[in-house]
């Protein structure tokens, strides 16, 4: 039994703090809000982010960051990526201890374009942790609380610090696997809300499985194609992290990404579906991140391009999804096989 | 224009004559039921396999297979794999000039194990044809009728013959990509039927989509090491035909291998199972096919064997699943390394 901190009371934090309680561990669960500190210490739920779930007693809440992170040997950072930078400043200041870092964010920074695990670490001095450890893979919170089962895979750059946050998590429902591409694991996570915006969009315009399915499996061929040029092995995306989270996340009204894309779809405004959902959607800015990206590394990515001009040029989702569709015909796998040769060629 | 057969009157045999007939192409769709043929004559529908959707004046059915190949050019061959080789032999008899042969069946023939391109070839003689071509990818056929976007791939040893059959079919809507890799694009839509019913068993369990999500990730990962070791190149099953058409199989219930393996989840004995679906359910005997190569060639398949259990050895589909996601825990990447490797050293 451990002491763990978990910083970020959201849907997946919370969820993730529920799996650790289960555990037997004992879990500081740190929101930047007062009020549902007190609420969740209170009701025992976190009803906004975790409707109808019965949290344990062993979870406690607070908004004092100083009390949740002191003597624990596990931090799990799970806030919004735009807020990572600010959190680790708050957090470098109150941590006594080496911890071990772990992160469940899926995302890529606004502006800097940086992944997650890079932006803690310029935030944190190096003598404070161990190793920087990421989480991700196919996991509604919702299931995960419903103790429905889950895999999800973890890595760092030192195979033995994953290990060790492989053992925190593990138990009978929730699967945990290691892989040492920290690059490709984060990538995935945060590139495939991209694809999630895109298979949204083509059911709120009406199409059926088969454009879907098309979508999904053409928008993985180009988000491992901008992976491999940022350092990702490109089989990490066909693996948990990649087409497994990929397809959760594009075949469920869970996702966020997914309903964000579906309003878009139906023909609302960026503005009114941000504004109606009420909840980051952090797909959007990873499409700003991405076509920015992919244009610097020369990668072609004709889904991601597609996406950022509905989000922010105000094109027609069915003209951008039917182009899509009728481009020029070609052999499929030149796509595929350029990964594969570059891989060979490393 | 050109007059095509067009073998079996199934809904995807259905659904590719209706695309053929949008391409003013002059269709002859045969069946061996004499009424169904009357019945599509009569009223331009095919009520039994493709509800509510009117057939071209275009499209003839026949239950004369001679009348129905003589002059084509193109016989496009749609009927259940263990029916193949008869078919061919009748087809054989009838055919007077050279045609290419396309066939969009999706299995492996029970007892031989071969795929269906290689059926062909030995009932049919090497003057009698150009070329074998496969047609598969995420294609509902309901989805093709009703015109929505779909993507599938052509494949062939001559490249050349795969273009004209890409001529042939392409359309608006109807999007046909090429493949080189005819051996990898056969096996792809042959053994994801295994893991769609594996994907039925665990939603028809109640389990949610993160269950699913891992289930057809590790279910892929394990089809390649299959394929591959017959021949196939890896990344296709990173394609259309490969993951794409995983993923419309696994997450709709148009697809009869999911509803299939959903009963079995809930339940009901594989005879009852077939009898309640009274239509071809091919994953059930790619499922021995595959659980008997995998044994001859020494590739390790966790979940077709877990699933040949529940389907022929009356094992509890619960015990298997949680057996399935309990296996001792170990790095994600070695099997898909392994692939690589393989592919590396060739």
């Amino acid at each position: 039994m451990e002491k763990v901190a978990v910083l970020g009371a959201g849907s997946w934090g919370t969820a993730l703090a529920l799996v650790l309680a289960d555990n037997g561990h004992e879990v500081h669960l740190w929101t930047h809000r007062e009020n549902l500190a007190e609420e969740i210490n209170r009701t025992h739920r976190n009803e906004k982010y975790l409707k109808d779930i019965d949290l344990p007693h062993s979870i406690k809440a607070s908004h004092d960051l100083e009390a949740v992170v002191e003597g624990a040997k596990h931090v799990i950072l799970v806030v919004p990526t735009k807020a990572m930078r600010e959190v680790c400043g708050q957090m470098k200041q109150v941590l006594n201890e080496k911890v071990i870092i772990t992160h469940a964010s899926k995302g890529i920074e606004p502006g800097s374009y940086k992944r997650v695990s890079e932006v803690i670490s310029e935030e944190i001095p190096e003598e404070k942790y161990e190793d920087i450890v990421v989480l991700s893979g196919p996991s509604h919170a919702e299931e995960v609380s419903l103790r429905q089962p889950t895999t999800v895979t973890v890595s760092s750059d030192e195979l033995e610090v994953a290990e060790k946050v492989q053992d925190l998590f593990i138990n009978r429902q929730f699967r945990v696997y290691t892989s040492p591409d920290l690059v490709g694991v984060e990538l995935g996570g945060a590139l495939k809300n991209i694809i999630a915006l895109g298979a949204g969009i083509s059911d709120g315009l009406g199409y059926g499985d088969n454009a879907k399915a098309a979508l999904i499996t053409r928008g993985l061929a180009e988000i491992a194609r901008l992976g491999t040029s940022m350092g990702a092995n490109p089989l990490t995306f066909s693996g948990l992290t990649g087409i497994g989270d990929l397809i959760v996340t594009c075949t469920s009204s869970h996702s966020r990404n997914w309903r964000a894309g579906n309003k878009l779809g139906q023909g609302y405004p960026l503005d009114d579906v941000l504004e109606q959902m009420g909840m980051v959607v952090e797909g959007v800015r990873t499409t700003k991140a991405a076509f920015q990206l992919a244009k610097e590394q020369g990668v072609e990515m004709p889904i991601t391009s597609g996406i950022y001009r509905i989000l922010f040029e105000s094109a027609d989702p069915r003209d951008v999804v039917d182009e899509l569709m009728t481009r020029i015909r070609r052999h499929e796998m030149e796509d595929l096989t350029n990964i594969l040769d570059e891989k060979m060629n490393d």
